[in-house]
Order: structure tokens, then C-alpha cells, then sequence
């Protein structure tokens, strides 16, 4: 059974809090991993200011998943092939609509505000790009006036590995780092905490059913692969990484915290708000054939609107609501994400269900959707001034910072992506 | 009760084949994970030409590591306090040389020849250090001849992130990658099979208990989180890697597969073979307070000999035997195992029991010595030859690399860390 988006576009659900709701109205139904206040963690939906159990619902959702559903992560579920992630939702959407079902699921809905939410996967290999052509044009810029970008970038998908432990739900303070870096006017290195501490504004993928070690994914597939999406801070240290990172590139730097949204936005709930890949500028190389799809091209983009929040102590004290820092849509990636999925997998890497992938930094062509600081204060010369009259070239103690992004598409309802957020603590 | 090598060093065991055994006599006791032929994987202990099945004996063992001796990996049994693994160590070696015991432990001896070996671990992440600085002066000279070293080389203990799920036990045949290259007469980069594969000798280190996020490990107690080591071959696409890694280090050219030997050599066993750092050249920065422990100095080097072997199709069907391409002692670390350890959590980077940290090839100063055909063939201009008249720059299909350790000192039987092979396969 297809996806019908627009019989689903016109419904509502029983659920009071889900209509009109502008992150989890029933066309999002992401999933994640929920815990009630009285118990273990578990598999559910986001519905409204609602979390729907799932688990406690296996009985009446697609029996192939069944087992699935009783894990503590949704690695083994997304394990699952493409057509009965599909029938899941289908349930769902119809347990969550049907008047007839309200009396078998209601028993089943939790406040989200009383529920702890926890990683989404075990997390096997976490990878970071650097799609965003802006961003590498940007911090490449910084290095290399003349001559940004890399003789590989618009051939290459350039990734590295990142670190799976440092992977952390939205919510849990990030510790500023200490480390070894070598102030430019010093002799010689010193060990301290970070001064100066960034954000990073990416969209993660989550990895579904993998490939066997040895055969590559050809990207007419890739999407298969793809069990959806969400928010991801790549907190960074750029003291530390212009130390360390030659020749092997970020370590440190960066593997003290990553910060992800919680839920899943899932494939088939983005499906409306594909978009076709902005083409490539006159004189830009074709890419190579494993990473050319004619279908990727036309729709292998998402129409996603991205920004970049900020609420400091100060701000906070004075009442002052977040303040935005940047915002812009995703399709200032130079690269789709079928495209990085097959390339990560070019080479016969095995991926596996609930590996995560990040894009790299997705910066606008302009100021207003720059996304780090490292970019608004162009290394630190051009400080960032907030509604508190505060500046910022870097984040300090107690500074706040929220992602969001939201899915728009005419005809649509937008659905959100929730809660990217973390404060940071001072160093240990 | 703290270890008495010395009373250990003048025992045998009942195990006949373990008697002046040159890999696992009484004295190595390493740890791993085993099936036998009908059974599923458990934990066991290689002695001699068998292995001893520690689950099966657990009502014999320490009753602290009973829960942890029935998984099917060893994460939780090296998340246990050192103090427990010492004493589980003690009581596995009265069981193989106390003969009042050998009724009870004989019926749980497998031939090791019937036996299948597993990882040992389930692998949170797998980072790479770069510790060997002949190998990273000799790669250095091919791209920078009159500035080998880059500047942070001697402060730093450089590291990079790699993919847990491509780390693959002894045995398992690594499939050729293919990948994107470009050749250096060529206008455009090219997408096929790696023209230039090459393997790295390393040590492997498997942390035991790890540290909570935020919290860095001092160096004075690094040595405690550290549950052994084993062989490890870091196999390199030196062709993809010369066109991906800038600016953000190795990917797919590292990614396809590393092989370990199964056996983690406990750093128990190791404690004999302990030897001094060897003092840093004149004129070398002392390291920071953060990566210096005088104790470490004096006994955190590993006197333990590291050897590569080739065995090819041609040699294998002429009945020659595997040949030797270089051997050197692991002494060549410019770094310590502590100094990596408390590098890696020096910005609060969160270590956990599994996970696994290659040292970077060890070569040694002299070709002799040197840890990769990159370093052998002077990145292919001065070609091996071997035995059977075949010469090598990088590896061909059918090719077998054969890594090899043995720890030695005097007064104690030499310890080995077993077998770490595998064949190339085609590309596919």
C-alpha cells in the first residue's frame, strides 16, 4: 500500500492537542524512544503535546513489526524492510484518526511533558559530512582567501568519522571542553578549557536496513536506506581543532558532545516535502555515475527551513525571549543525501541500522544564514551583538543554544522537527 | 592480592600442549570470545592448542564476575573494577595448573582447531592514533621532504576517529574497495577499484572501565582503563586516501575493513613485558603536565615484537612459506598507551568498556623495520621483491598479510597475541 500524502494532508486526529499543532500534527508521527515518569524507556509517536506507546499498542499495529516494537531502540525496527515501516505508519496514522480506535489508544497517550526522551538508536558509527558548500566556502575562506574550496569538494563527498559515545539526546548540558591548543602569539601549546567554543547547525540522517560489508549502495536505493532525519548540533572546539587537526583531521575538537533531536522525522512523513537539488552552477563538475540519479536530482532535496537560537543567562534574567541567530532552508546542500549515503558506502563500508550521518554545517550564501559562529564572527573579528547588549564571538558559560527546523510544502501541513537544545556548563 | 609474575613464571600447566607453548602458555591466559563447532559464542581463554570455556566454569570463578562471564562479549566482564579482573585472572590460572583441579576443568577444553573466534568486543568506537613517528616521518618525507613532521606532532598525541563497524576479526578475507580517485596525470578523479592497497601494522588497545562524559581520565590511572591489546591492521586505499583526506583526514580510504587478532592479550599478562619509555630526542618539548606521569615513563612502553609477514598466490602454490617483511619492537611508540588514553578523555570525551584504539603504525627507523608497503616501496618507486620473484609495491588480489607479536623479557616465557590474517578477495 503506497503512501497516499494527500488523503493524509486532509485528516485530523482525535487527539485534541495534535490539530493545527505546529511541530507534531498527525501527518509528523515521528518516532523515538519515550520514558514515563514510572517507567522504562520505550518505542512511541510524537502526537500533539501527547506521546503515543506504541509498544503498549503492538497488538494492533502490522504483526511483522511486532517483536521490533518491544526494543528499548528503534534499531531493530528500522532494520525492518521499507514496505512494513510503511504499514506501521498506516496504523498508526489510522489508530490515531479513526474515532472507532480512540477507545483502544487513548489509554495509551502520555503527556510529553511528563516523558523523558532518550536516544533514538544504539548507536553504531556516527559520520559527519560537509555538505554545506557555504559553510566550507566560509571557514575555507578564513584559511585560504584566494582559493576556499578544496580541489576534491565538488567531487567528493567529504566526510569523517565522528564519535558515537558523545552522542546526546536535546536537553543534556554540554560540559565546555578542555584541551590542547597553541594561542597564535605563543611559544608553545597550553592545556585549559576551550576558548572558543561554537555550534554547528546540521540536519542528521538515521541509517535503516545497512548493506553487507563489501557491496556498495547504489544510490538509485540509497533512499531505502534512510529511516529519517533529525536536528544535530555538532558542538565544536575551534581552539582545540586548529591544533590538532593536521593531518588527520577533527578529534577532540569535537567528540565531547554532539547534541540530536530526540525524534525520528521519518522519510515517509518528509515524502511531501522533497524538493528538486538545486542545479549546480555553470562550470561545477558533473558528479561522478555512482553518485548521479536522475530521480535524486528531481527530489532528492528537502524542503526544510533551518535557524539558530541563542538565549544566554543575561537574556534569560531579563526575560528576554531566544534570539535568532541565522536561518535558512536545507537545500543549500551541495550534496543530496542519497548522494552521501551511496558514497559513504562507495568503498563496501558496511552501515547498519541506526548508524547516524550529519551533513555538516548548512549555511546560507549570506550572513543572516550562517550556521556557526565561527562564520557570523568571522573567526572572532566581527562579535555578534544580542537583544541583552551582550556580544558574542564565541559561546560562554550558561549560553543556551536551540535548532529548529520546520518542513513546508503548499498543500501541507508544515510538521517540525522538535527540540535541539543544550546549555553549556562551565569546564570540569 | 596483587599479581606475583614470578610465581607465575615458574608454573605449568596440566594442559600438555601448553607446556613451552610459544603463543598461550599458562603465563598469557588472554581473553576472547569462542564457539565451538556446535555451540554459540562464549567466553573463553586460549592455553595451549586449546581454550578453556570460562562460562562454562563460572561457579568456579570469582563470584563478582559470574553475571558477566555468561554474555557473549566481553564488555561487561572489562567494565568490572581491575581488581576483579586480577582476580579472576588468578583463579583461571589455578585452574590450569593446580592438578587437583584439572577433573573439573578438562571437560570444558575445547581444540582450538574446532573452535571459531569471535571479536571480543562489541565495539563502541574505534579511534587511531598516529603514535608511530617513523612511520609518520617516513609518509611525511613523500609529501613534505625537507618538513617531515607537522608542528604539533611532539605535542599532541594525534588521533583520528575510525568505523567500529569495519573492524573484523583474524580470517575474515577484506574485499578490495572500490573508490573515487584521482591519478596525477588525470584532469578528473575516477570511480573503480583501489589501485594502490596497502596494510598497517599497529597494536590495538581495548579499554576496560571507561569515564563518565566531562570527566577526563588523569594519566596516572590511564593504565586502569585499559583491558589489553591485540594485533591490528589499519588497511589503507592509499590512492583514495591521497584525494579524500583534505581537509578532514582518512574516510572510505580506512573505512572498508581492519582486521584484530581475536585474543585480547590482558594487561595483566602484559605486566612482565613492561618496559621504559625511551627517553624523547634532545630538543623535544616535554610533554604537558596533563600527558606526563613519571611513573608511565618508567614502565609504559611494551617490550614486544612486531613482525609482518606476505604470503601470495604464487608463493602459497610454489610451497613457499609466508615471508618476512619487516619486523621491530613496539618500542618505536613515541607516545605511551596511558599518554593516549588520557589524551583521548582530556576533553571529557567519554571512553567506554569496548572500545578499541589503534596505535598508528609502528615502523621502525630502518627499512627493516618499516610497517606499511607505502613506507617499503617509497609510495611505489622502489618495489619488494620476494621469494618467489614476484615484487610488490602495493598488495594484489590473493595476497595474504600475516601480523605477529611476541612479548619477551628475561626470566619469563615469551607470550604471543595469536593470529592476524587475512586474505584480499577481488574487488567487487
Amino acid at each position: 500500500m503506497p503512501l497516499d500524502h494527500t488523503h493524509e494532508a486532509a485528516a485530523t486526529s482525535w487527539v485534541e492537542s495534535a490539530r493545527d499543532h505546529p511541530v507534531f500534527p498527525v501527518q509528523n508521527l515521528p518516532l523515538g524512544i519515550f520514558a514515563p515518569a514510572d517507567g522504562r524507556p520505550r518505542i512511541g509517536t510524537a502526537i500533539g503535546a501527547c506521546i503515543l506507546d506504541l509498544a503498549a499498542l503492538a497488538e494492533r499495529l502490522p504483526e511483522a513489526v511486532r517483536p521490533a516494537l518491544a526494543a528499548p531502540t528503534l534499531n531493530a525496527l528500522m532494520d525492518r524492510p521499507p514496505a512494513e515501516r510503511v504499514a506501521l505508519r498506516h496504523a498508526v496514522f489510522a489508530l490515531l484518526t479513526d474515532p472507532a480506535r480512540r477507545a483502544a489508544a487513548e489509554p495509551c497517550l502520555h503527556a510529553a511533558a511528563d516523558c523523558t526522551l532518550h536516544l533514538p538508536f544504539a548507536i553504531g558509527d556516527y559520520t559527519d559530512f560537509y555538505v554545506g558548500i557555504h559553510h566550507a566556502t566560509n571557514i575555507g575562506r578564513q584559511f585560504r582567501p584566494d582559493n576556499p574550496l578544496l580541489p576534491n569538494y565538488k567531487h567528493v563527498p567529504i566526510g569523517y568519522h565522528g564519535r558515537a559515545s558523545s552522542v546526546r539526546p536535546s536537553g543534556v548540558p554540554v560540559v565546555r571542553p578542555k584541551g590542547q591548543r597553541k594561542p597564535p602569539e605563543a611559544e608553545q601549546p597550553v592545556y585549559g578549557p576551550c576558548a572558543r567554543l561554537d555550534y554547528e547547525l546540521e540536519l542528521g540522517v538515521w541509517i535503516a536496513q545497512g548493506n553487507e560489508p563489501g557491496d556498495p549502495i547504489a544510490i538509485a536505493t540509497a533512499g531505502d536506506h534512510v529511516a529519517g532525519f533529525c536536528l544535530l548540533n555538532d558542538w565544536s572546539a575551534r581552539d582545540l581543532q586548529a591544533w590538532e587537526y593536521q593531518p588527520l583531521g577533527p578529534f577532540l575538537a569535537k567528540n565531547f558532545h554532539t547534541t540530536v533531536s530526540p525524534w525520528v522525522i521519518t522519510a515517509e512523513a518528509l515524502a511531501p516535502f522533497r524538493a528538486a537539488q538545486p542545479p549546480r552552477p555553470a562550470g561545477d563538475p558533473a558528479p561522478l555515475p555512482y553518485l548521479w540519479d536522475a530521480g535524486d536530482q528531481a527530489r532528492g532535496a528537502l524542503a526544510v527551513d533551518l535557524e539558530v537560537l541563542i538565549s544566554t543567562a543575561a537574556m534569560r534574567a531579563a526575560g528576554l525571549p531566544p534570539h535568532r541567530l541565522s536561518h535558512g532552508p536545507a537545500t543549500n546542500m551541495y550534496w543530496t543525501v542519497a548522494q552521501i549515503v551511496a558514497h559513504h558506502a562507495s568503498n563496501g563500508c558496511d552501515l547498519r541500522p541506526g548508524d547516524l550521518l550529519g551533513t555538516g554545517t548548512i549555511s546560507a550564501p549570506t550572513p543572516d544564514g550562517y550556521g556557526s559562529l565561527m562564520e557570523l564572527s568571522t573567526g572572532g573579528k566581527t562579535p555578534v551583538t544580542l537583544p541583552s547588549g551582550e556580544t558574542r564571538s564565541f559561546l560562554e558559560d550558561g549560553d543556551e543554544v536551540i535548532l529548529a527546523a520546520t518542513a513546508r510544502a503548499a498543500g501541507f501541513a508544515p510538521i517540525g522537527f522538535g527540540e535541539c537544545r543544550a546549555t553549556v556548563l562551565p569546564a570540569r
